[in-house]
């Protein structure tokens, strides 16, 4: 008995300990048999684990597009039960992922809202997080407070009956699945001129705080010969933590303010959203920073294969008017959102290899 | 390049324009090769549409009773997304719509609420609906606005990856799918009586403000010998925009205050709300119009045929005691209201030949 | 004509005599052809439903573990739909019934939120509902007034139409699922040792106003040779309707609030919250009663097979470290109650048979 409380006082002790370590001695735990088991940091994946996946939302995809292959995925995990806990709103991720699940027969239970206080009753949010796991199969989990995804996979598996856990976002750094989104959507724009590997890029506005340009960059180190443009003014440039990071993986990258010098060099322009404050309603033009924005005038200046991407939402970086054109990505980026996930979904479930192989 | 940019600035334009244009001129835009692709207007419907409909919500019906009906209506469209977009609380339409889908085997989504914060985070109505037609193949939208629906469908429609629109509501004069369950429970009431021509229906209660009696009335002109009995207090009559339809496509009707003469002498009675404001609790019993009631005395009145309707929800207009005479049909025209969605929602997917000729 | 009208006016006379009457008296109306319609009381479990919905939610559980057995149950009430309306937020209950569903196929509509405001518009709790019976096959409500779900079952009961209704909780006593999931588990947790017949159950903290321990309480009538143990102090003792109905039925119990004294006797540990106001943050200490705790060293004291229950949200009743010990069956409890749940809404649409003697 005394060995048995001895493993269980073990529980919740430890977690800050696991927590403050360097990322790469938490990887083993969200592992189980040399695959991912919990999706909760981008450092989760690398190149091969990265070709997979796009290569599974491409099959997907193209399944999808008739009844016949749609009916096949939509029967494939139709026994499995997905968690929606998104307690920091994101309409455009939760409905990414919602019909990420539905694609594959997942049965969805949702918790939406901006307090838990109705969930919760005062029991801690790893009881609220058992709880659901005593119900579903996976858990997609989104929230304000930075770590919350990786805590919940670190209690649950501790437990006799984890499920795994996919982190929608958590705090300011982590989003694994924008990341994964990012780089499908690169790689397949770039199907017909060689994929990702060689090709020049450009993130323009607000680096500093931007987690999708954070984490795209740090996924750079898994394809050969990439050079970065970070575009951006003084105050929003690119934080030293990722410049380092490239260094030291031998990654170019060259930091300007001059966004007109670059749009006709490169083959992809990630841009994100821009303004002095978080406001609402910017007071001047200026606020906005008009010259890290893309008007239909560029268009004419750009590479014919040059991609224009955007995390969305936008406000003024991107004109209307350039929607329309093809290079104009931003929409596909979003709706590759949805068949990545559904890619990493069924991966998770262990379906990967039926999709990919007997599906034809 | 040029050329493309002269096209891709027309994205927005010509909203304004072709918003205040007469509807007439507006209708072909929400069709494709013949077949009505967004159902935005009651005006889009002509009398053969609206038979397939009514034939083919009682075709689901009927399917709907038994499990192997049941079960090949909901494999039809199982590889279909839906999108309920409610802004504008309406806890009725919503769960007749999301039920309708259900029947057909279609995913949905949902976004319920009054304000629309969580949803945009400064983005523009626009790109918000463009975000999910990137995920799903409908969109049914309730908006408090009008014209919402229609510039949601008319946007889209420029895209190159259109998706269909449903008007569930948009500001005080678009109904489309209210004003079908209505026709479709006046045929189907009278269906061994010859259906709804040559029928005499009353309208009653507050007719000025009476979204479903405006768009009833105007859809009479698809139906032959019809005679209307507008019966409301001087401050609630019919508006002339309707009475001048009618007069134009020489459809009788009849002006009282004097509901007791019309009751004996109607095949249909159609209720609605009355009351002198819009307040949760009226203060007075006369502010509710009691003259413009039904109660259990009138059944003794009314033709042993005529059938008693109300949208719903009833506040004084109907007597609880009336609610199970056969001829009370209220519940009834509810749910028909999610059999005529279902047909609608089939139609708009192309299924609506394989319900009709091939499930026997 | 009068004859019908006779009828009629019954609909909603007669509540509230319905209402006050014995318990005894009401069952009948809640039943069709000797099975349950709809489930509204604790009181309409006999022995014999309890074993077989102890049984069907057992070959449910071994069903849901295999791929082939899970698309049989998803595939089994594919065909129906159900409303869950939640007044009152419960998370828990809330999503142990949807999924419940989900595991049986059926298509789910959901109102949540904790002020009907939206929903009625002015209408009346029962239009409302009935509205709610137009669209699906079952209903399942929660709501924070007593009699809720009763008077809904006894409204549709009377329409031409009516749907089962599930009592998802009402006002402080009614919540029979509760009870059903704590007697599947006790059960369960006692299969290899001849089952819940025989043996003691220690019920601690607050009795008074402890809906779950007063409906396992009453339920005990149906098992041989039960003794129950009330921990509680003085001030939340069992009230004494309860203590009657013991007495009535010869069921031997003991009332102390020395835990200690208990702990080491019991096969079963019942646990509640316990604290001295309902306020969220207790001032003191003694304020959440310690004394009526389980913590890591009463693992010790008590016997290797009895069971710790408890209905949860835990706040301080249980120290996180008992959670991995094997007797700590609270987790598993929690996920009881989806098995049971789907157990019983598959009892109410007639599949019970099939589950338990076709699908082999």
């Amino acid at each position: 008995m005394v060995q048995q409380k001895e493993e269980t006082i073990q529980i919740y002790r430890g977690w800050d300990e696991f927590y403050h370590q360097e990322i790469g001695g938490k990887l083993d735990i969200f592992s189980k048999n040399g695959r991912l088991f919990d999706v909760i940091f981008a450092q989760q994946f690398d190149r091969s684990f990265l070709d997979s996946m796009c290569s599974l939302a491409s099959q997907i995809r193209l399944l999808a597009k008739t009844k016949t292959g749609a009916d096949k995925l939509s029967g494939l995990l139709n026994h499995k039960r997905a968690m929606l806990y998104f307690v920091q709103p994101s309409t455009r991720t939760f409905i990414s992922f919602l019909n990420a699940c539905h694609i594959l027969g997942i049965k969805t239970s949702e918790i939406r809202g901006t307090t838990t206080s109705s969930e919760v009753k005062g029991e801690s949010p790893e009881d609220t997080i058992r709880t659901f796991a005593s119900y579903v199969d996976l858990i997609i989990a989104r929230h304000p407070v930075e770590g919350f995804a990786e805590k919940t996979a670190w209690v649950l598996n501790r437990t006799e009956r984890p499920v795994s856990v996919i982190n929608g976002g958590s705090g300011p750094d982590q989003h694994p699945t924008q990341a994964l989104l990012d780089i499908y959507t690169l790689e397949r724009s770039f199907e017909h001129i060689g994929g990702l590997d060689g090709k020049k890029i450009a993130m323009v506005g607000d680096l500093k705080r931007g987690r999708t340009v954070r984490s795209l960059s740090y996924l750079m180190k898994n394809y050969r010969d990439i050079q970065l443009y970070f575009v951006a003014p003084e105050v929003f440039r690119m934080k030293d933590d990722i410049k380092d990071f490239l260094k030291k993986h031998d990654i170019p990258f060259f930091e300007t303010e001059d966004f007109a010098s670059v749009k006709p060099v490169v083959d992809a322009i990630y841009m994100t959203r821009i303004q002095k404050e978080y406001a609402e309603t910017p007071s001047k033009e200026t606020d906005v920073y008009p010259e890290f924005h893309i008007t239909r005038d560029d268009l004419g200046i750009i590479q014919s294969h040059c991609i224009i991407m955007h995390p969305l939402p936008r406000r003024y970086e991107i004109e209307i008017e350039v929607d329309n054109d093809p290079r104009a990505v931003y929409w596909r980026q979003e709706r590759n959102g949805m068949w990545i996930r559904a890619a990493l979904i069924a991966y998770l479930f262990g379906v990967d290899e039926e999709i990919m192989y007997e599906f034809r």
